[in-house]
């Protein structure tokens, strides 16, 4: 009731943006989360007439939009580049391929992207930042304290003249905390906020799907984190109660194996408990809305899109306004 | 009973090879699992001579050896190799640091290392093996079915050979699968086993304490690869029932900080359930020493040393002889 | 569908009794359990027209009802009167506030009570004892057996005129078993059962969300007091797997504070089983309302007694008049 | 979505058939299993145009029909005839009670009801088989391994036939695994399926509420057995917690006593997890329908069928056609 | 150290019964509870000095006893005999086998068992009963009301002659509550009870064993009978948290298979909550021995028999003989 | 090993001083932490002479002491005064009874302790604060802000004169948080902290038996109170998994009902996970006594005493003083 529902476009590439505002309005939702990929918003040609004739392609299926996403484009601003990129970069990102320009390139496009928020009139861009240490997960051979040191440090040079511009566009840029960015829990986004010392354009882009099979207080996270939850998406995950043979680290088999240990799920179909995410989301007064990031490896992803839909506006509801014991007292 | 109890030197190597087996025998175990490094075993020493040394030291404090370990030089057999490399690696072994020739070079010590083990008596070494595709981990910007392949293939290129060697010494070589190498759960290691068309020197030096916190099925472990189980560690590990600040993939801290969601803990005091690998270990007739790998990182190593001792010899039985209910037919 | 769902006007008496009516029907319900505060139901005022005027706003509104509530006189009755007991009382009940008036005038009250509910057509009154001994509740320092003898004879003393007014006009008193009162749990609806010598017109106001959090059994109550459950409610309360900063004793600090234990829930949105509770009703054969008391302080009250009143409904259903294996016969 | 959902018409026995085919039209189910009793389908009766007639009824209604049902025949084949069977055969197969006649003229009849499916255009026949080995559960006076080799040696004697005909006529047998049949779970399944020398036309009806209460991973079933899942019935069962005062092996007391470990449900209400089954089968390509066993001692049964109707349609859903990470590369 | 811990001998029927009890003695225990099997107690030889005989060898061993038990020929005296009982019965009592002749011998055998006990001065005799209906436990094809209530005559009209005999005797005969046995949980031991009219006679020899694994309440058990517990057995069993391939019905496959849900464990590797146990029967004030059953088949049958001794003196205290809060008060 | 081991002997008042110290002696332990009650320690007799002599009886016994202990005369400094205090309190410190001339006698009689353990050459005294809104502890009749308020105010202004003349004295008073105290969970022990405007001389003693069976989290209460722990207790409690008839409010039953949920239990015997607290207290860095408060109403205390001592003499640990990995580094 409270808050708009939204489906995240990312999951929906390979469909033209008029066709799923279409789809989408007839599944329920409120609106959109638009990807930055695809023809669904393309920043390098994002001029005020294409900005308003997304506007009107929303208008015309009611679908309202309070931010777009560049998860794909923000991964290779920190990472140590290789040929995975290739396929998730637009081609003038990717270039010739030489690791350091691409990171430049794609630090280049970021800023591009604030500008090109700011004209379509959203205030929020999500996306992921990348990591020159994610690869050091588990500490053998001994990683040093320095070699971590060194890797929140490339972030911050990185991201700092971004974020500036971002500040000065009047944009947020929320990370979808997640492995293989920069944090990816409590103490890393923790770490990356004080390595921007507390940059007023770097917050968060709520996603529980990612902390719950890590057994990451994802409750907790809200808490901790009140004044720099930016946005949320509605995204469940499923993990098992007994042992599996393939465990938390994947064994390098894919989504949607049985064997695994945890899996994806159209929300409510998992483990998370949304229910306290809502009260949380209440208590610290977050007033965006939610959105659904689809992805379940066993599902037809439209039946999927439909009961999530539905899932989020039963779950979600208005805060009280009053004391209880009050009324005893007429 | 049924089994020797023996310690694993390698968090002793700061310690003199006899200083260390006079506490060991102190300790009360009944003999050492011995880390190729420090002065504990150098391979590239390893004469006859030098052999027959070691051995007298183990028989004046009456100690016992079943396997020698080769974890840091196997490490670099598959790994990417970058600056951590250099600090686990003997002076030979890392030469120029030039990564492909360190692998060429670590490949060529564990040939030797087989040989040194058949001059020494023992039959086993333990080691790991590096892995060309930990980085991989999570899928993340998309990993392609063939880069694990490739992976494999590495590994088989590069380990065949070796086991080859072992294979002519009469040797096993003792993968502990765990995280970083080229197999950590139960999946990877069927693959690893397949990759080597099931080379009948290679198996495990099965250790539960990196599959615990995993949610990987540590008992469906040894039914699975029961005929490959050539050694055993007993290390234990804690991971906590609720959700933590730092989860799985450790969050860029350090072991020991409270945030975790594990660690590893002295044996008994963590949350494996030692009683049914013991079980299992009979069932699948497992005739080696039961090694103590001792690493706790809140508590003293001398007074864990001696409680994890006591333990195992708590924990070990033999088993059944008869069967019961045809007591009640005289 | 058996049984006809009711909302208790408890939360709600600042509204107006016909406004609230209105809306309960908007909301879905089958009648009201009628408060007697704010001009719910003012007991002193229960002349024949008075309740006819009030069955005509029933009837208006195609609403039942079953039962009249006392909650918050008959907790005067055995209390230790102070302050607090002032905003919840009648002025002609708190008088002049000396505690031993107080007491008499709600006792006198009480009765007054079962002569309305009479008037009004209902069976059952449910209401609150209060308890002199509830501050006795953590035994320090030390209790004595006497001291807990006395609260309860103080209750009979004052609680058996009152039953007994209600036996004459054919009235049942409802105890909600609830902290605060001389019934909290089941040793205790046990001991005051026996105090009164089990006294025909004394039951319970059936309501377990006061017992889930404390860890009593609540279908156990249902099983041992079966034909003495002379109304249900159905409301919900949470409480936590992992431990926080306050327990159940609740911390001094208020309702809705996240740091709590427990706290009150829309029903279906905490952990009582409500399932096995209708198993139970069944099983005694309960056929009266399943009365709604609504209280979440976290979520619109509006908008929780519709989901509340939905929840009811698919929730119950009509018990089986037919033998399983039977129909394999023929 | 993805498939049919049926109601197996064995517990309404007491209707007449089409009076039955009326209601479940009603109740919302897109089929029927057909019951081999009552006047559901007879199949000494079964000409073809006793078959027309069935067909031309469930025309009448829209319902369509996958599979007969034969259990109370099945069971005689093999079981250590007694009185008990009387009152479950059709008097034609009990004859004169003689227990070797009643199992041969059994086996006779599951011949005839082979010839009966195919003349009614259904490739499956679900029932059960009976066990001469059953009463010997636990093992006390220990049980020799001959007498349960015997066992399953006169299941394959007795069975074989059966099925050569049925395969002979293209119709599958499917065994509802289930306690006091010579299969109840993974262990006893595979040993049926060897004692046939795995026949092509036995497989098993999969019925989780048979496995669930046991401690059985019902799961763990589905990929075991993925090639011989002919049917699949949706039915529920719940077990506590906590222990009770009569355990697994039912105490000698009816089904719907609340003293009960275990009891069968309305779909939904049990423990029993059907999200997990759906997924699995989805992986192993399941595309029969899900077949509603409705059986709930405690619940009215027409309130039960249709709300199990409605949950067996909300819970099933369509597999995914497409890989997730794809859709980011375009 | 309140009570003695003893050793029951019918698992060691294989030893001579001086043999074992010097062997019991260096084990540590107190005493045995002698077996009515192998030569530890022959009955029907059981003459004066037979006995006196048998008391100089505990005598020998500084062994009390407390007990003596026929579980073997109890077992005939109900059951529907078959060629299992022929190898746990003596041969007088199996004589030609006939079932009727044989449940007659069994009978006429217990009464002599309790002449016997009276002459070896215990005052317990434990043992099985054997069951007409325990074949029928689960209700498939239905069972009726009228064969259960049979099963209860039966044993009514068996076991009365019986225990009037202990009766006169100053015996206790102490059912071992068990699967097979005429009671196997709480609401069948009730119901025996009844069925015997309470004889005074017939009481429990508690084995929690039984109970865990099948879901029942095995504390409750304690509280429930407490003036029937006449004797004790420390046995354990483990179940598993996970679903298994086998059930609690066993899968027709042996003791110590590892696809089973349960097994019997060496006191202290199991499930059993030892430690309520000891609390419940000091509040019952129950002051006879502990008598270890020992029967673990994955272990060996002397280092058990000694840990579990240990195990047992460790485990039992004696109660409290002051109330606490009053020392506060000196 | 790391700690010494005391036994608080408040719970052994009935005992002459010399008498238990040559017990506790015996029993095993370190020393003793001495109740100001009974003849253990009077503070109004605590000469420099008086203190000479208890000095001398624990050199005798080679017994070490920490702490005094004034939990009775302290919990009589806030509470509303009745007659249970007055067989808790010296008649000195009762006097005539009157509430507030209590209160003050007692605050005074704090003053004196402080100057008492300075004479004694302890640096820390335990014990109670009492609490004027204990009663109010569930807030019906609805308890104002305001009352809380005047709660907190009243300790502060009780309290801060008492705990000046502890900083005078150098001594630190521990309050052992407790139902009954001013502080009793996090929450509340932080609002002490603040109403004394964190006064030096205040802090706890910690004591997780009062906080596990309310829901607190025990260990968490160690990291957010790091400088403010002075003292702890190792005194065990066991509360159920499953619900009961009497739940954490305890019904008005006395300790050692088995109808509780919870009781207090020797170490080791109950829900309480020590080894989490020795971890915790190694890494704030505690090093003062682990003080054994035994109470296990189901034991016998000498049993329990010495049990305990043991047990926690197993548990403690010396921390680690090494980084591992560095082993492999050489």
């Amino acid at each position: 009731m409270a808050r708009p529902v939204t489906l995240f476009t990312g999951q929906w590439a390979d469909l033209d943006f008029e066709t799923l505002c279409h789809k989408v309005s007839l599944f329920g939702y409120d609106g959109v989360e638009i990807a930055c990929w695809g023809n669904h918003f393309e920043v390098n040609q994002a001029t005020d007439l294409y900005c308003v004739e997304k506007l009107e392609i929303l208008e015309r299926y009611h679908l309202q939009t309070f931010a777009i996403s560049t998860h794909l484009v923000g991964q290779a601003v920190c990472d140590n580049i290789d040929i995975r990129h290739k396929s998730i970069l637009p081609p003038h990102v990717w270039g010739d391929g030489d690791p350091e320009g691409v990171r430049q390139r794609a630090a280049e496009e970021l800023k591009q992207t604030a500008r090109a928020a700011k004209k379509l009139g959203v205030t929020v861009v999500n996306g992921f930042t990348g990591s020159s240490i994610w690869h050091l997960v588990y500490s053998f051979p001994p990683v040093t304290k320095e070699m971590i040191d060194e890797g929140y440090a490339d972030f911050a040079r990185r991201w700092k003249p971004i974020l500036d511009e971002f500040q000065a566009q009047g944009i947020k840029f929320a990370l979808e905390v997640h492995p293989t960015e920069i944090a990816f829990d409590i103490a890393s986004a923790e770490r990356a906020l004080k390595a921007l010392d507390y940059h007023p354009a770097f917050g968060f882009n709520y996603d529980p799907s990612h902390f719950g099979y890590q057994g990451v207080d994802y409750i907790e996270f809200l808490y901790r984190f009140a004044d720099r939850i930016f946005h949320v998406h509605i995204k469940d995950v499923a993990w098992s109660e007994a042992p599996k043979e393939v465990g938390v680290f994947g064994g390098h088999i894919e989504f949607g194996d049985h064997r695994r240990y945890w899996d994806f799920r159209s929300p409510g179909r998992g483990n998370i408990d949304f229910e306290e995410i809502i009260r949380a989301l209440n208590r610290i007064n977050y007033q965006g809305p939610l959105s659904v990031e689809w992805e379940d490896g066993g599902m037809d992803r439209e039946h999927g899109a439909m009961e999530a839909c539905d899932f989020v506006h039963d779950l979600d509801f208005k805060p009280s306004t009053i004391a209880f014991d009050s009324a005893f007292e007429k």
